[in-house]
């Protein structure tokens, strides 16, 4: 078990360095200048397959090594954190060797891809929670400061019992018919298309957002363009490019959900409408710093940069506004204040699991021309 | 029957006196004024069932008579078009005997509250067109220029095959809990809730921009408030406060609806996202003059005033808005142009039966737990 | 002297059958439909100089009667009100004899051309006045309802003391080079250019919106294009494109505005934003139907449709937005109210010069490189 | 003389610890990261009067040392680059004296206080560029993608000649009478108050975006709070609150100038708008990663996170908006990318005093009724 006690900063190991390995280097490199307050922590090593891609990699982002095998990486001494980056159908076997290690283990989201790896995941997560060892999957749009106000506004009440939320994730990297097949668009490696690359995020948030656990799901996926240019001529597309989603959640809420790679002009088009008895509130990431709050007054353009708005405090004066990226450093701030408390960081396995079984409902109830499925838990 | 060519104005009667009958006869009152190429109309008489309010009615909207028995009005000579603004439970009976009478008819929408009423009204609507008798019923959104111009832009190809549409109509009205009960609220009177009331507005315009027809539908309903003050007492809301619908049309695209009356905060938020291969259109109902259109070459706000968009050239010059109402003014230029060249008017009764048969299918989709219904055309 | 007491409708004439005689006949022809407590009136009369088309002008507007002598016009005892909407020189003549001639008079903006035939139209308003004759000026955006809401807002004190007025009113039908010369760009005609046209509207505003009288100006006019094709090869532009001017209030605000015809992309770009003590509004003429208000609170949006805005009462339930005829409506309906009552109307007279004596300051600023010119009241 | 090429990283020396200096250090800790083919630094030393305040700043922000006096960092030999982020009146000191110590000078805006040291400081920069020392002054807004691509688009003739520019900087930070009297808005410390402060980055982005000059000013400064609780009690405020300016170009533009520390509700706001004979670009700060563009089709929002706009290349994917902070780091990588090429930073010593003259040309009108004032080159 590591402890920020023992007199020394925590060693980080990210596996993986590309998309999400830069963001989430970024976001060690930096967390230091923005929260002082939580363990310090130094860049050991990054992980990658390719010796000469990893090592570029290392002295870019600010890493004293790089690494091949992760297998020993997780071993060392000197590494306290392991940060797993890599394609979702490798989170279970690195997080689970990473936690039996005794490595507090932040895993970029989705926990994994299927349901089976989720469950046992959230299992070895309680085992190792046990012995001090703490476990956090990566939904960065919680650390988002707007959307961190709107569940604070939310759980105060200020909008009273929600009732419908209206969610949408729109992107339209793939409205072109002629855009390259790519793993992404094969089942058994990506799972699903934008049901689980967007719609992950939407059902965190829905969750997060209320404070409350979808408990039926009806669905509908399409796929728009049947096969793309592969490498070797046609190939065909075996996930979904859009799919929609009716949840239902514990304490009565309906919320429908579209995501879509699909949809031009969208770049990137997380969008939340939450209403509720006494207010409403609204929400779109590319405008990020932003909030639209109705309680009863008026929808009020809130622009989410203040002092006493969430994680605004470490960053700049109000009216400067943050950019994407910052949720990730937000993120593993959240991630090592938990670990110095001793606090369960959030979202936990259990949270990445529940996402999952959402996401397999609506694909189950997809399978039956819509008829709604319950969610067990 | 009628004709236009008889060398007299056509009379007009118009059957109800409250918030519609106020509308349509703002456009009885002004439709020669911009639209002088069509037939020359005269506002003879309304019809009302209180005999000192429709008194009062015709003075103010500018009626040269006030009248309390529609089955009197249809069979006057100088009445040659019947205006049916009652509510929708009556429209079957009223428009039914103007037609028999030989009036060109025009029925604010719904058509009729039932897929049965509506279908006899089309089979009597195609009789009375063999006699030269003109039927239409009014969607007045069909009307909205920025509307109009999205469907020529549709239909010429602009934005490709249409795949995706993500549409909502959002009102708060009944968003508070203590709000008393109207018959709006009772599904004997009202057919359904937000479903028939919205949801109808919404199809229309979906089969209108798309030029397609919905074949499948899967609907969810929920009543969040399930009993309000009534006149003794708390009274039990018989229809749906929110409805949700995904439609496949013909042609293969995806609509999904939501149709609310506690959406707090939204006014009269109709809301269409029209995702093609090669653009999308979006339009918001409370920002009437516009469109934002991209057809490959990023989101352009359209301010649609200029004398080249739809029905433009007979209002004002350009940035010079128009409102809700004017839609109801060219709906009856629209008419009353068919009327001169012998063109049937849209949107017919058939286009009207369209739609209740969706909002029949939603609701049975609705009643199996979402599953997906096939519509019979 | 006329009275609506005396049991018959005021008779109407309206000189001018052009953009803005149909937009006053529009008034004419709906008020009593919306505004049924005021006096009746009857459209008696339109006049023009080509009596083929003014006879079509009053078959189209609804007019009894065609005439092309407004000197006759205004003798007759069937005319109680004459409305002027001929180009601005023509203003004082018409006005002076039809006060003359006992009848009450409503102005289409600007009150006249030049300062001198304002003065002397405020003597003659102030002797029929005495005689029981009222007199307005149309500055009809004071009857648009966000804005006649904004005037409550900071006369109440809800923004606190008024500092910075920062306006402008955008257009762009002359940046393109190429458009053809027209009256409207020589100075013996029209005065001045984007100065008079849209700066009128905006000193009006200002003054009414801060309940307060401009006593400085600074000015900067610019001709960016500065011949034209005309009929006999290029003519000379000889009034301004943009003008600039910085306007000092009596109670101490300041007010920058500007005005252009040469605005790319923008179509009838009115914007005022208020900035107080203690809050803020803002308004676009584009968005009619809104204005964003921040008394402390953040910046709300208000879509200003509903019963206890002002004018709302008169017109559609909430979220039926109005548009840009709609003001003439209401404003001949306070016309008629303040008739009937025996109040003067707002804004008089007195208002409109006070209109043309900022215009001339800043023109006479402008002469001198911009140095600051104090106004005489 | 320093020269990337002899074998080691840059050593950077940021004087300075406050909001700047936690600013400049944030781009120095990144800039390699993201910019990898720039010359690498090192974060060798941070200054700062207080000692423990500035080893906590050095640690916090990542520096390998503290260090009290900037006149022996700047002899360092291990120190090749110097940051200056000290206030205003500071500058010309270090500026001078880390250029004659052959260092490459990056001075936050702006430049100097006075014109008068500007002047020198532009002399010291060319005698410097002479022996291969490189000097920028740090107006990072040129470094915001969105305007940016405005200038590339500007510069390509995309919206024709520049006629019109709409530019206003409003924030509200003082519009509470009640705000305690700081440094700030005493004139002998802070120069002036909103002009230098906000309208110094109107200024520079006029001249960037035009590629024009400012060649005459007109001026108007107003104080409405004329005193502020100060440690005393009231003190004078002797600094403008607001200012506006109306700025000539040499090619011929005028620009609208209204910069504000009253306007209630604004933040941050910047806004830009420029008209050209074909086109407008419009921009807001709020809205960092967006620019309005109309070149004739109508005003499109693009969204500026697309691989092919200026610095995105360096960031995230499409959609994944950048914030305030990151401007600084992709200016200190241009910065750096200067040194290695041998190219000449912009914007350099000469741009940042053309600035000085412009402001201080404003405050000279200002206090002659506003006449217009010549710009000397």
């Amino acid at each position: 078990m590591t402890s920020p006690q023992r007199g020394r900063p925590l060693g980080v190991a990210v596996i993986g360095h590309s998309f999400m390995g830069k963001a989430h280097s970024n976001a060690w490199r930096n967390v230091s200048a923005f929260y002082p307050d939580v363990p310090h922590t130094e860049q050991r090593v990054i992980v990658g397959r390719d010796h000469a891609r990893v090592k570029a990699a290392a002295g870019r982002y600010g890493w004293q090594e790089a690494a091949t095998s992760w297998q020993e990486v997780i071993e060392r001494d000197d590494v306290d954190i392991v940060d797993i980056c890599t394609p979702g159908h490798l989170h279970a076997e690195v997080a689970e060797a990473a936690l039996a290690a005794g490595k507090h283990v932040l895993v970029e989201k989705p926990l994994a891809n299927t349901v089976f790896e989720c469950e046992r995941l959230v299992e070895q997560a309680a085992d190792a929670r046990a012995r001090g060892v703490f476990s956090m999957v990566g939904f960065n749009y919680r650390r988002v400061p707007a959307l961190a106000l709107a569940r604070d506004l939310v759980s105060s009440g200020r909008i009273g019992v929600v009732r419908e939320v209206r969610a949408a994730y729109l992107q339209d990297w793939l409205a072109d018919a002629g855009a390259p097949m790519t793993w992404r668009l094969r089942k058994d490696e990506a799972g699903s298309g934008a049901l689980g690359d967007l719609g992950s995020h939407v059902v965190d948030q829905v969750q997060f957002l209320l404070d409350d656990a979808v408990t039926t799901a009806s669905g509908r996926l399409e796929t728009f363009v049947e096969s793309r240019p592969g490498s070797h001529g046609p190939e065909a597309v075996t996930v979904d490019d859009v799919a929609w989603a009716w949840l239902g959640t514990a304490r009565g809420a309906t919320v429908s959900m579209e995501v879509s790679r699909m949809a031009f002009g969208r770049k990137n088009g997380l969008s939340l409408e939450i209403f509720g008895a006494e207010g409403s509130i609204s929400f779109h990431l590319e405008s990020l710093n932003e909030l639209v709050v109705d309680a009863g007054t008026g929808g009020t353009r809130v622009l989410v940069t203040e002092a006493d708005h969430p994680y605004l405090e470490a960053w700049w004066p109000p009216g400067h506004v943050l950019g994407w990226d910052h949720t990730f450093t937000s993120q593993a701030a959240d991630f090592l204040a938990c670990i110095a408390s001793g606090t369960p960081p959030q979202p936990s396995f259990a949270d990445g699991l529940a996402v999952q079984r959402v996401l397999a409902a609506v694909e189950e109830s997809a399978g039956t021309r819509g008829a709604q499925v319950d969610i067990a838990h």
